[in-house]
């Protein structure tokens, strides 16, 4: 469903729970910012993607309680999440998927610009798909993001690999283990400010020679 | 005096000019925001740019007139256009230089938004490479910019060929004018908005196979 320019989307996600057409749209809403809201191929952001939830109630199920809703609404978002992700895995030319964890940020505001910047750094996705832990690059994205921030303040981890800690590289031996991580075809980059408590995320992808190709190819 | 990495940058202007500090300061600043805050290689802002104006007096002139001010501060960014269109030329990669403009924006933050965005957009860096007229991208970046416009009201040009008039294409004639255009080296886009009189411009590059090359191996 996703095509090549500007990864328009259409999603149709169907339950046969019986639920209030406010409350389905909350879960929506809920699901879609957590989820759809939370990826990036290229940092373009798509001109008509579009999600819809359908129940036509053929569960028969009675008034949802507060817990039935909750768990409805957490299992939508997991399918939410399955998909939003495949759309990242079958990004223009990706060759990796990232998860992006900003924790510790002073606003939630500052918790979203921060991922946001840094999983749309051109010089950031490069260094995925080049495998190079170069955690500069991080905090120059951090650093032009608008966030409050201390670079002596800021932790960062490739999967379970400690590259930063206080604003300073570990040196040559955690950075070659997060290499070795960065080879695989998918792992995690979480940052802790150390600012305050709110966190946020982005699933992204590497900018790879073949996005290029892709891209300027496109109608030539 | 480019690094590779993050373009860190250390730029010195010398004049014989007799200037008070606070008007060569004034002048100085006044030249920035004009080139060297106008341009983009990738949209990853470095973190140690920096331009110095040093005058020593040795030329002996009395106190500037205003007119004589404001034509040493207009000498002054000839100097910095012509420095800052090298760091854009000499951007990783880089094959063409794109003289990006903005006319006719509803505030002059609009028009840097507008700019900035279209400048920055991947999509749109990689058509350029392609050599391909494909308006829909600069449409695409214009809408998610948070600018004020309508599609009717945008008129798109690559130097002298109009390719979009009231929000639509121009069709496959004009398309394939333009497609000539930008296989040259330098060529210019121009976007009116048709919602105020503001404008501003970019000078950026295109998005290659060669910048992913450059910066995915920068270190491994």
């Amino acid at each position: 469903m996703i095509m090549p320019d500007m990864a328009t989307m259409l999603c149709f996600i169907l339950t046969d729970i019986a639920v209030d057409p406010t409350r389905l749209n909350e879960a929506l809403v809920w699901g879609v910012e957590r989820t759809f809201n939370r990826i990036s191929v290229d940092g373009d952001m798509s001109t008509n993607d579009t999600v819809f939830v359908l129940a036509n109630g053929a569960a028969g199920n009675g008034s949802l309680s507060p817990e039935d809703f909750q768990g409805f609404r957490a299992g939508l978002a997991t399918v939410m999440d399955e998909l939003s992700t495949m759309i990242v895995r079958d990004g223009e030319g990706a060759t990796k998927l990232i998860r992006l964890a900003i924790k510790g940020a002073a606003t939630p505001a500052d918790a979203l610009a921060a991922a946001r910047t840094v999983a749309n750094s051109a010089l950031v996705k490069t260094a995925f798909y080049g495998s190079d832990p170069n955690w500069g690059r991080i905090m120059a994205a951090l650093g032009r993001s608008g966030i409050q921030m201390r670079e002596e303040g800021v932790t960062i981890w490739v999967d379970d690999v400690k590259i930063v800690e206080e604003g300073m590289g570990r040196g040559a031996e955690p950075e070659a283990k997060a290499a070795a991580k960065m080879k695989g075809k998918e792992f995690s980059v979480t940052v802790d400010l150390h600012e305050g408590k709110f966190e946020d995320h982005i699933t992204t992808c590497d900018l790879t020679h073949e996005y290029v190709s892709i891209n300027a190819d496109y109608r030539t």
